[in-house]
């Protein structure tokens, strides 16, 4: 699935020289006038112009829910996403009696509409303005590494408190080709969001794990949220008061359908691509990071299978847990599985050879450039390994709660634009947020079970990823227990309490969790500062590397897309099946006739009856493909997705909503390293599908009227 | 594969209604100016009257050889057919210095030609003759069914031998529709036949095993022979002195190769289906004879295997042994899994009752035929029950040539035409070979161990699938081991000294299993003569049926076509992928790339280096296809085939031949009881494939020189 998994962002790398080849490229909405020709081509309609300008329809209507991306389409704040966006809204809302997550839920008046909670939320990015001279105003080339990122992180975070001066607004200034260009981009986040309408699991996530990153696909992957703010039209928090918030652009649906071939354009936030990654990084990936992190997960995975076996109520704790963990697990073994299909360091070999002779050939560049590259790159692989020793040996909630308490004391003592970033005023309520919602998945027996496996991991871990200092401080196997014995951070009041103790209150505690954090902070502080100097080294030098690599592209008259960064972007592509071995087609549309083949009324391949029924009854109503015979349900295009892009609209080409994005095949994973267009393809839900199950199944006939449908003009 | 395996043949039974639908049918040339519409629609351009003449171009090219299909590529008597029809010719001249087998093998003059063996036969279809009424002139209402069984044998035997007065042709009276129709079939049998060439195995048989019956598909499944005949220009034994067959008429191959959708005609030898069977008989097929012929071929290749553990040479001998089995329950196990996959029991039950109602209404007919035709067929389920358990019984090598020696005898003592037919004089060299060829696949403690479980298995099958009055004559499983020690039968030169002995010498005999097969002999005649009292009823009734059937289809404007029956057919269909799932599409073309893709290097996926060298360097000379951009290697259609279309010539719309028929996919196996045009592909290799081998891999330029080849137009 393609929300965005916060253990998915890997250290930002670089380079290597990926070409532009068709469909591929995240681009910058900016950037699209440039592709001009291109859209063209392919048979897009709407002006690249239009395309590039975020308050014009239809960018205006492209929103984040942070992780995810989605689209107003009426202009009462009505959003649609994907079902797996909205889960944590469906499931809060859900009870043993009005199961929602088994039964779907529809709001038939506004009164009816359900509060999402804290965490569903609604970006609306409404400014970006490039700010890399303010950004790097304060910067210069003597300073030490450490230095440079203290520098600019202090320009971001001015720049950051400047823009959320009106509270409506969350800002980042996030760094495009690791730091060649900073873009400030603010977007209105609102915190009344509501669940309108959600479709039973078994139709929305038909298919479940099994399915997921895999083609054939069923899925019917969307929801509807909506958008309140206050009567004042300013994001407020949750209210009965509040009123729906005015989307004055918001994506017409059209129930015209397309066909293989056809073209669509895809908007959303995509969270993290590596596609200008070193021929070296990718073995180091390839040979040593990625298997150890599968190993790692598998048997993390293990140790809480073992420790919940024949405790159910454990085990539901831990449910959303495994199914993160495999979800990231799926998606490593994917690209060591796509690493081993295709030798992608050759064809990086290659391409950076070529790179480098045309380097070597340009009058005035830098003799040092590329081996301060090499050598940056290297001390980067290095610390990466220790980094992920470091995240073995803190497998445990309580230590990372306990250690998270004791630096927000720590910095909480700082003038706020000097604190760390992630621990300012402006992310406390994230903090407590994450906190609180520990509970819903910790059971301590579970917790101790893993800190004691993974301890015994981290001892049998190389040298190399040893954290430096580290080891003398961790506790012996056979004190853990005690730990928890003598711990009440895993009690959430308890817990909580400490949000508002000073540092000197938590070294003096006694609670063997924090203790131990108090213990480890220098080291953990010190691996953040040896990550700060290196950062700050990759981003004096890898900056000056991607302008001469773009340089290279554009003497080949290529533009270049900078790697995704959780920034709106925008994509194109066309509706096209593909081989994954000879004599073998897959897609690009699937059926609802592939449910009733698939359905084995055991989850996750259980629909509900209603949807088997209608099926059975061949009730295809306006929604029947007329090339297919039947109803639409999934279909794969060429577009250039990852992460965070869950929930994209996929237009068409006149800029109509005409699917959801949701995932990708399991062959096209490798494309966060590089784009394949031979084999690289999205999954999206066809909008014809989500209209037939609202219409013929669910009745959602008010969330229908409320949406602009374009039918097909009926033949004569 | 597509080879007519013995074991295939089950008793043929019948009936049900199925519909002549698109594609579907195995037509009797004859037929074929019925089709002239429906082959016009598809693209056919040969006009149907030319190809319903076995004296014109193409049919007087298509030949048989007796399980395989096969046809004339030059005037000279060369004869394309698949590698593996042509095994058995390849494997009698592979040493371990020459293996043919692994290396393949090339004439380069005629001189070098290799023999083929007694097995490797030519049979031409000069004539084909109705000759209902001479079959049926003694046949009266009154008869018993024995009676009328034996009276339909002998004017069948008298017919053949009136044929066979010229000793060059092999005749033979196949019933159609189970007795409706006869024909007499006149085909000259040559018998010097020679190997010519064969590309290595890793090429013919590319997949092995693992890809029967399977798509996607890699094989070169081709070979040559010639025919040879003497210099006056009859069919003789094999002599240094023959000349090569002048086949006045034989295929054009056009390398033009054709695309999806493209038309397709076929013509071969299929050998059995049962397209007209009764629900009732699909019920026992799918639910008890099947599921108990599947389980023990399992039991007994289980068998077969512990008895051959740790020696290799037992295992080689049964190696054959082993890959008929497996393939009959490959082919078993498929019905089964399509009768779960599709209720077609449900399906011929709608058909049953519309004919039912259809034949309530016609006035005149038949108060009682549908009453007797139930009876007959419940009757023919009970029998054919003894008969499985009486396979069971008897599996045993020793006691099958011991009873085959005293059948013999016994009936050698009659006049030759009132001999079973079976046991004529015109079957000695038959039944000789077979004896003498047992020594290939034979080892006395696997015989041994074989029988003795199957003894137990049978003690163990219920009451049903007894055979009257076998039970106490067979020998106690402690008594077996001596069965063995007593008997000669395994050595070669003694079995077949018994051929020349009387029945009473073999009566007197102390060889325990002789005295076994004496001891038998009574209940398995009585067995075969219930089966002719039977077999004379259905004889009578289901012509009665079929003859309304037909009539009920003419009504409806569709003409019928009869069950297969070995003898000549021509079916036409278009070539075509399917979909064997929602989502995914097969075919209906591979490539050479997907060899590689698929070579492991290890058997059955270890192509030859020189091919892999050809594919990678991107030689494909002139047989690059224009839309795949690559040399094609196999492609499905949509023609009707079955057991015995191995070989079969596949050609254009201009009856040029683009490809050879080997198989079908695993999806398709149900198409022997009902042919479902939505998933029916029948596998063909690309004759394109065959010739880009030879030209790019093998050299055969001599044969290569001998065809006529139509190559495409070039672009300009």
């Amino acid at each position: 699935m393609y929300i965005l998994l916060k253990y998915l962002v890997l250290p930002v790398a670089l380079i290597g020289a990926a070409a532009a080849q068709a469909d591929e490229g995240q681009w910058q909405p900016y950037q699209l006038p440039q592709l001009k020709s291109e859209l063209k081509r392919i048979g897009i309609t709407i002006p690249a112009e239009k395309l590039s300008d975020l308050s014009k329809h239809p960018m205006s209507a492209i929103v984040s829910l942070g992780g995810c991306s989605a689209s107003f389409v009426s202009d009462a704040g009505l959003v649609v996403t994907n079902h797996h966006c909205a889960y944590g809204a469906i499931q809060r809302n859900a009870t043993p009696e009005h199961n929602y997550i088994v039964d779907g839920y529809l709001a038939k008046t506004r009164a009816e509409e359900l509060p999402g909670g804290p965490n569903t939320l609604v970006y609306v990015t409404d400014k970006v303005e490039n700010v890399t001279a303010r950004v790097l105003k304060n910067v210069s080339d003597t300073m030490s590494g450490k230095q440079r990122h203290d520098a600019v992180e202090k320009s971001i975070k001015a720049l950051v408190a400047e823009c959320e001066s009106d509270k409506i607004y969350r800002c980042s200034v996030p760094a495009f080709h690791r730091g060649l260009e900073y873009y400030r981009i603010r977007q209105m986040m609102i915190r009344d969001v509501r669940l309108v309408y959600a479709p039973a699991d078994m139709i929305g996530n038909f298919g479940g794990d099994i399915d997921n990153y895999e083609w054939p696909r069923q899925g019917g992957d969307y929801s509807f949220l909506r958008a309140y703010v206050g009567k004042d039209g300013r994001p407020a928090d949750p209210s009965p008061d509040n009123v729906p918030y005015h989307s004055k652009d918001f994506l017409v649906v059209s129930a015209a359908g397309l066909k293989n071939g056809d073209p669509v354009l895809l908007a959303g936030y995509p969270g993290r691509t590596s596609r200008y990654k070193l021929p070296s990084e990718i073995r180091a990936a390839r040979d040593s990071a990625y298997p150890a992190k599968v190993a790692e997960l598998q048997a993390d995975l293990d140790v809480i299978a073992a420790a919940t076996k024949g405790n159910p109520a454990a085990a539901v704790r831990y449910a959303s847990v495994d199914k993160s963990m495999n979800n990231v697990m799926k998606k490593t073994q994917g690209l060591l599985d796509g690493f081993a299909r295709k030798d992608i360091a050759a064809i990086k070999d290659v391409q950076d050879a070529e790179f480098r002779a045309w380097y070597a050939k340009q009058p005035g560049m830098s003799k040092t450039l590329l081996g301060e590259l090499d050598a940056v790159i290297a001390a980067d692989l290095a610390l990466s390994d220790e980094e992920f020793g470091y995240g073995v040996a803190t497998t445990s909630d309580l230590l990372k709660s306990a250690s998270t308490l004791y630096r927000l004391a720590r910095e909480g003592a700082k003038p706020d634009a000097e604190r760390e970033s992630g621990y300012q005023q402006r992310d406390l309520t994230f903090i407590k947020a994450r906190l609180n919602r520990l509970e819903q998945s910790y059971v301590g027996s579970v917790d101790q079970a893993r800190f004691v496996a993974a301890l015994q991991r981290y001892a049998k871990l190389p040298k190399s990823m040893h954290v430096n200092g580290m080891d003398a401080l961790l506790p012996a196997v056979g004190a853990v227990p005690a730990l928890y014995t003598k711990s009440e951070l895993g009690d959430t009041a308890k817990r909580l309490a400490w949000l508002d103790k000073d540092s000197a209150a938590i070294a003096a505690s006694n609670d063997a969790f924090l203790q131990l954090a108090v213990k480890l902070d220098d080291v953990t502080q010190s691996l953040k500062e040896r990550r700060k100097e290196l950062d700050g080294n990759l981003e004096r030098v890898i900056p000056q590397y991607m302008q001469t690599v773009i340089a290279w592209k554009k003497s080949q008259g290529k533009p270049v897309y900078p790697d995704a960064n959780s920034t709106l972007r925008v994509t194109y592509g066309t509706v096209s099946p593909y081989s994954p071995k000879d004599g073998i087609t897959k897609g690009p549309f699937t059926t609802i006739e592939g449910i009733v083949e698939k359905n084995t009324g055991k989850d996750p391949f259980n629909a509900p009856q209603k949807l088997l029924d209608a099926i059975k009854a061949k009730r295809y109503g306006q929604f029947m493909d007329p090339i297919l015979g039947t109803v639409p349900v999934d279909f794969l295009t060429s577009a250039d997705t990852t992460g965070g892009n869950s929930g994209s609209a996929v237009m068409n080409k006149n800029g109509e909503l005409i699917g959801l994005n949701f995932d990708s095949t399991y062959e096209s994973i490798t494309k966060d390293w590089y784009f394949d267009t031979a084999i690289t393809r999205a999954i999206h839900m066809d909008i014809r599908y989500m209209l037939w199950v609202m219409a013929e199944v669910d009745h959602a006939d008010n969330v229908l009227k409320e949406l602009t449908i374009k039918y097909p003009a009926k033949k004569k």
